[in-house]
């Protein structure tokens, strides 16, 4: 998943170059000298962000994401809560096994069997924790705040006696009140406390107030504090950029933003958002951000939103007329910075909203070259098509190129004859015949189901002269006679790879996958000639 | 999609009982006099939210939306950029003769065309803009600033002319010097202009710059000024915030965040915290907010994540113990406000982090009653199964359950025979033999496709006693030969309705969906006995 090889010799490790990166410039006055520059961040992708509903890692999923956070550099990993099951532990123990460079910490409830299964699975740091909001204490804890610090205390005393570097968080921070706040964090650094976290539990503070909140504990509070904000209001990322103005010198964080409800601040956007608008230095190889957060989406099971910043695949990606004829021009006009420093992509696409520019640049990428008066009637034509609600891909686009072009397109290849059969310790079998320039053809093959036979008989007429690229079906939900959308992506080596795309959409899926294929052949038979 | 019947008589329109949000109270150290009260909302998902690469609305479509916005209660609706095409034409007009609520407003470059064709569809508002930044200005218009200025006070002039209600943007206005900047909104003003908006164009901005910004402005512009914020760095919504903090009395926003690149201000996140964080009053009927989500979702074809603040599947879900324990004794434990509030659910998810209080909370609702050792016995197995990357929905916690009541699941139904045929010109059809109980019975069926047919003929053997509530087949890409995974939800009308669900995973869709199908029926079949 991470190609080490990505990472060259001007990598943005540490701090951004500011020649790269094109923002605000009135930002640059409250550059104030009391804003922390070294900010370490504390990953908690394993933990809360783990605690996503419907997430469920292996220890092997665990060990490949920690790998994957220690190359990206955040200072510290926590890989989860060890007194909540066996397989927390055995991926606890399995992590601290690989002798990251980052910290690897536990959480516990200010609990003593908690604090032990963290220093039993052989870890070093611990992330425990109370709640002391007037909720929390009422509803949950059921305890008075006297027991809450007191236990608070106990817990802190007996992990540093484990010998272990302790984080403490009072749960459910910004809804409790200043005084009991900094009685608390007085109160765990007599106890011995290394560092303490603030956090945002259930997303409910404003920026402003978190910085005043911020600031206000820094007062009593001489070790470094933390930062962990929860987006419910939308506010994680910007929460967490005020804690670090009023003096928070670590960001608690989740790759694209996961964690329980609307999830934890994203480490993306907060480490890009500190560089860019504090000239903060952290220790993040920026380059690693966007492999990082496919492989956490890849195992977590959820996909990163298009219109995430940083990392979705519109990030960077440009349609209106307007904004191409500006990226165009120079990247810097609709973008901060270019998608190299985050390890992304830049993705021009077609549509509606498509002017001359895009059409041309996308043209000329498949070595089309149109005049001007043909190039307006293709944009006239997708504004055409998108009107009425269609999409349209790189092989319509060059299809409709070739149309105006005058290479008349004409249907080489017809489907003439289809059947498949299988069953219970049946063979999927397929029988294709195919009319190509009016000459018949029939083959015949087996496959792993239907669909695959029916795409192999097709190959097997065709003589294999094409490969199979990609094969999509749309999620479909509803009765088992409900619609199905099936692209196919095909390819055939000769001079120059040539690439075609058909689609197809119907109620019976294997049908609707050959008609596919076959779209996509006699699109690619008709180029090819 | 939106029943009028669900906005009752409590409903939250124009401003947040406080009764019923429970926000961090640091917020209110921060409610200045000088903060407007009043804020405006310019919704711009019909124009900016649909430059979302791959978007094409039919024209049905934006009525649809923009009829959604209207019961929303949005004050304006920009429905797109005539000048742009027909189909942009003919959706204005259509918008602008529904006689809504809501002002009717198209976007015009500064150019008496586009001006023209904001006016000739009949709307009576048109938000007309020119870049102001240096990037923009070399790369993009080629203009000096005072040919800029020129073109500007030109376009706002006649706009006015024809009678229009006129807001101007300085496009990249947060990349263009103040001292620039204030010229050019004097020059507008002076131009007649009734409003000005302040664009965030490439999201490069920090908050607390952007409060000092719409505050300096403020000292020259005395019409009322609006705030355009995108999301680059995560930041769009709390630059709203701030811009309405320094001034601001109207935000330009889109629903679920649409719009280019990383999208706008999402509209539910910046109206959420405008009332929760500063009391602000706005025309939104909350309990529209959940509806219009998912509507806008569908018809632009973007799922909202599941960990969107609002409105994701996960912003009210509860999976680990320490969570649903607090919120099942109160809900204000982890959420700052009902989902009610907002149109949507609130969901208690089974997993890895589950503890008792879910579980025996789940199987209540399925009406199962287990003793607490047998609870604790299905917590641990859950866990179990959780710990190797399993996910468990409900009808496997009922069957689990069930196993720990002692009440033996034994396979009364089994797969006996199966074969399935289609092609061109052939109608599906299936054969199917069944063991019920060590009696062998047999039956056909044709059907859609050969997953129907087979479906069916499973239903004929069984005298058609069940009927499929759901089929859901995940989305598979690779080759025709990956795996996909199917769900089968079935159902029986008896003594009240017995449901029960089967999966499955395989590479042979028909195969992979009949063995679904026989799970589900082997436990519905068990658990009616």
């Amino acid at each position: 998943m991470i190609d080490p090889n990505a990472i060259d010799s001007d990598c943005c490790r540490s701090s951004l170059d500011k020649k790269k990166v094109y923002t605000s410039k009135f930002n640059e006055l409250f550059l104030s000298n009391d804003v922390p520059k070294n900010i370490t961040v504390f990953d908690t992708t394993l933990r809360d962000g783990e605690q996503t509903p419907g997430v469920a890692l292996t220890c092997d999923d665990k060990i490949r994401i920690a790998k994957a956070l220690d190359e990206l550099g955040v200072n510290v990993i926590e890989v989860g809560f060890p007194a909540s099951s066996q397989g927390e532990k055995d991926a606890a123990k399995a992590i601290m096994n690989l002798g990251l460079n980052s910290k690897v910490c536990g959480l516990a409830r200010s609990v003593k069997s908690d604090i032990d299964a963290v220093a039993d699975c052989g870890l070093n740091y611990v992330h425990t924790f109370i709640a002391t909001s007037d909720s929390h204490l009422k509803y949950k804890l059921k305890m008075t705040q006297d027991e809450v610090l007191e236990r608070a205390v106990s817990a802190v005393e007996y992990a540093k006696s484990r010998g272990l570097e302790v984080e403490f968080s009072c749960e459910d921070a910004t809804r409790t009140s200043l005084e009991f706040l900094k009685k608390m964090h007085i109160a765990v650094q007599e106890a011995g406390v290394n560092r303490i976290n603030v956090p945002d539990t259930v997303g409910t503070i404003s920026p402003i107030a978190m910085e005043y909140l911020i600031r206000e504990l820094k007062t009593v509070t001489k070790v470094p504090i933390s930062v962990h904000c929860h987006d419910d209001f939308g506010m994680a990322v910007a929460n967490t950029l005020s804690a670090v103005r009023g003096g928070a010198e670590q960001i608690h964080a989740t790759i694209n933003g996961m964690g329980e409800r609307a999830g934890n601040a994203s480490l993306e956007e907060a480490v890009l958002a500190l560089m860019a608008f504090y000239n903060a230095e952290t220790t993040i190889n920026t380059k690693m951000i966007g492999p990082t957060c496919k492989l956490v989406s890849r195992l977590f099971g959820y996909p990163i939103p298009a219109n995430k910043a940083i990392v979705g695949k519109n990030a960077f990606a440009h349609e209106s007329g307007i904004h191409v004829h500006g990226v165009l021009n120079d990247p810097s006009t609709y973008e901060a910075f270019g998608p190299e420093l985050v390890g992304v992509e830049r993705n021009i696409v077609l549509g509606k909203h498509s002017g001359t520019h895009s059409i041309k640049e996308k043209l000329n990428e498949y070595g089309v070259v149109l005049d001007d008066e043909r190039i307006a009637q293709v944009v006239d034509k997708i504004k055409d098509l998108a009107d009425s609600g269609k999409e349209i891909d790189d092989a319509e686009l060059v299809a409709l190129a070739s149309h105006f072009a005058e290479q008349h397109e004409s249907k080489h290849i017809n489907l003439d004859e289809f059947a498949v059969f299988t069953g219970v310790k049946t063979t999927p079998t397929a029988v294709v015949t195919l009319d190509i320039n009016g000459e018949k053809r029939t083959g015949t093959s087996i496959g792993i189901g239907p669909v695959d036979a029916a795409i192999n008989a097709i190959k097997t007429v065709m003589g294999n002269v094409f490969r199979l690229e990609e094969y999509c079906l749309n999620a479909i939900t509803g009765g088992s006679d409900s619609l199905c959308e099936v692209m196919v992506k095909i390819s055939k080596d000769g001079k120059g790879k040539a690439v075609s795309v058909g689609k197809g959409v119907g109620s019976d899926i294997v049908q609707t996958s050959v008609d596919a294929t076959m779209e996509a052949l006699d699109r690619l038979y008709s180029r090819l000639e």
